[in-house]
């Protein structure tokens, strides 16, 4: 395993130049710590993180934040519980009551360690303290690496829905360490590796069949290799983003297989199956009926079928999980426009198109 | 009285021209229903409002949204209690979770129909809804139509203080029909004149002196003379926000009296004083301080003092609100910046600038 992994920076060109932002990927970033003091300056911090994620990484973000020269330094430490099911308001709350509790002021940053859980939800309390602060994403899954970090999308859950309450606000910096991967949980990695091959299928065929190739370093979790493969995730993302922001239009076919898979989390209850698992289910579903059209071979579905099982990942709707529960689960997703749900289907490999002209059989003989 | 007023459109010119939006000022704009509908077109609507409102104006609203044409629009609404102490995320998680239940989608509209406080939740609400959806003010109180419902700046209160969880997000159009004005008591008049005069002392002398010329026809509320101020206050708020829209320089000059405003309404604890009678005792102590410095006369002051007094409105601190109770509270405010607590004072009448640089005894003396 390689020790040496490049750090690379990718540029998010968005409307506003002040909206571009790096993203650092590299071994011993956090230890290092350098790249961390120089998007913080010498601000306040307001450090978000979970239970699982605080024993492991916290210490070396705090050495980082109290270098000398920095003394003084107010630091915030809020410790959330773990999990899906806690990213609620009620979280946001206990954030920004911390935040606030502190006097923290506008200019303070808030730093989210863990995955995109912690991401998503502190980004959120960012965008809202005082109507506006800053935030660094410090992504410690391989799922919120490759997705969650990039492109602002912030929020957390509603009983009615995932991620129906939240903001559009781009973090200043993303910090990759890939150390981090090293105590990720099989299950955990392997959910990441679901979103990503959805770059491959929607965005980069070439990036697909690398993919497949490696399969085996993949699941032996090559450093070098892994590192590679995050940042060529990001970069298509940045590249989708920057084209479409707010998600006027292009950036719809970031959701592949999300329609699908977060009606699956919705319906099994936050939580019960991670997100990248209910993704990896939506996607084989969507991939399916854009075979069942013609628009990509059986090979390539099968292709994608055993990349997935290679990780343990599903390829079906859960046990019992028919037609009508899907529909009815569907109809509150924040994708729902003018009443008809959006898919994202395949068009080629490589080519994601959304359609909302999807009749039931096909959904239903695909499930 | 007159019973035509003009309409008055400002337009509200920020970065982007998608930002612009007009400000509606006449009489029976809400009855008559075309400036709503054209707003809203034929999209699905949430209407938030209290208990107060909601009996007076209500129906006017839905009136105008189930006009022949659009039979079957979705309306929602949503009625909260009235007062400041309801101005919280609980208020406001009950907007969305109505909402959200209502399966509204992204392009729905969300009307603000009363007060500031109204009007600021319903913002944020919209904003945070799907992570942005349109909305439109309703100004029901002369203090929200001339200051909140203009400008973008959404949120709620937390204990720590006030509006310090929130966002910026524009409404599509703001609609102030001067019938509202009718049924409002005394004391929220009253409350709103302070904003009104306000403008007068950081912006506009001549509007100041032409105020003070017609104290007897605006406590007569004379329709015609107050539309014409609402106009005034408007067009010179949306000059300033067009300049600063978040609040980085110039705007911090409408914050004036607003420091020491919102250390007494959360002292007192909010909804015992008015927002605008903290405001005019939070005015004249920094009137008294900028004279203190020779920035404006004495009589002025004096002239400023009997305009508030006129509309029973404090000009004094409250009583037993001492030094150390003013320090403490305006710690937590929002407008501190490095520890400094920022003061809005008078270079002279008409002009205001931001001050840190303020003794303690500067202030106690003038309380």
């Amino acid at each position: 395993m390689s020790h040496t992994t490049p750090e690379v920076t990718v540029r998010l060109a968005t409307e506003s130049p002040d909206r571009s932002y790096p993203i650092h990927i590299g071994r011993g970033l956090l230890s290092q710590g350098n790249v961390l003091r120089s998007l913080v300056g010498n601000r306040s911090v307001c450090l978000v993180t979970n239970v699982t994620v605080a024993p492991l990484f916290q210490s070396s973000i705090l050495d980082a934040l109290h270098d000398t020269g920095t003394t003084g330094r107010k630091v915030t430490v809020v410790e959330l519980p773990d999990g899906e099911e806690h990213k609620t308001l009620a979280s946001y709350e206990r954030i920004l009551t911390a935040a606030l509790e502190d006097q923290h002021e506008r200019s303070a940053v808030f730093i989210a360690l863990g995955g995109g859980v912690i991401g998503d939800m502190t980004g959120f309390a960012a965008a809202s303290f005082l109507r506006g602060a800053d935030f660094i994403q410090v992504p410690t899954t391989l799922l919120s690496q490759v997705d969650s970090s990039v492109g602002g999308k912030t929020g957390v859950n509603h009983p009615m829905g995932k991620n129906l309450i939240g903001a559009f606000h781009q973090p200043i910096g993303v910090i990759i360490d890939t150390v981090t991967l090293e105590t990720l949980p099989d299950r955990e990695y392997a959910a990441g590796m679901a979103e990503v091959i959805k770059y491959g299928l929607i965005a980069d065929a070439n990036f697909f069949d690398y993919l497949i190739q490696h399969t085996e370093a993949l699941l032996g979790r090559d450093e070098a290799l892994v590192a590679e493969v995050i940042a060529r995730c990001c970069a298509i993302k940045a590249d989708v983003v920057k084209r479409d922001e707010r998600e006027g239009g292009v950036r719809a076919i970031l959701n592949f297989g999300h329609t699908f898979g977060h009606a699956i989390e919705k319906e099994q209850g936050f939580g019960v199956w991670l997100h990248g698992e209910a993704v990896a289910a939506g996607m084989s579903i969507a991939a399916r009926i854009s075979a069942g059209r013609g628009a990509i071979s059986d090979d390539t579905v099968m292709t994608l079928t055993n990349f997935l099982h290679a990780f343990s990942l599903p390829t079906k709707a859960p046990d019992g999980m028919g037609m009508e529960a899907f529909m009815s689960a569907m109809q509150g997703d924040k994708k729902v426009q003018a009443g008809q749900i959006r898919y994202v289907l395949l068009e080629s490999l490589g080519q994601a198109f959304v359609s909302s002209g999807l009749n039931e059989s096909e959904i239903a003989r695909n499930l």
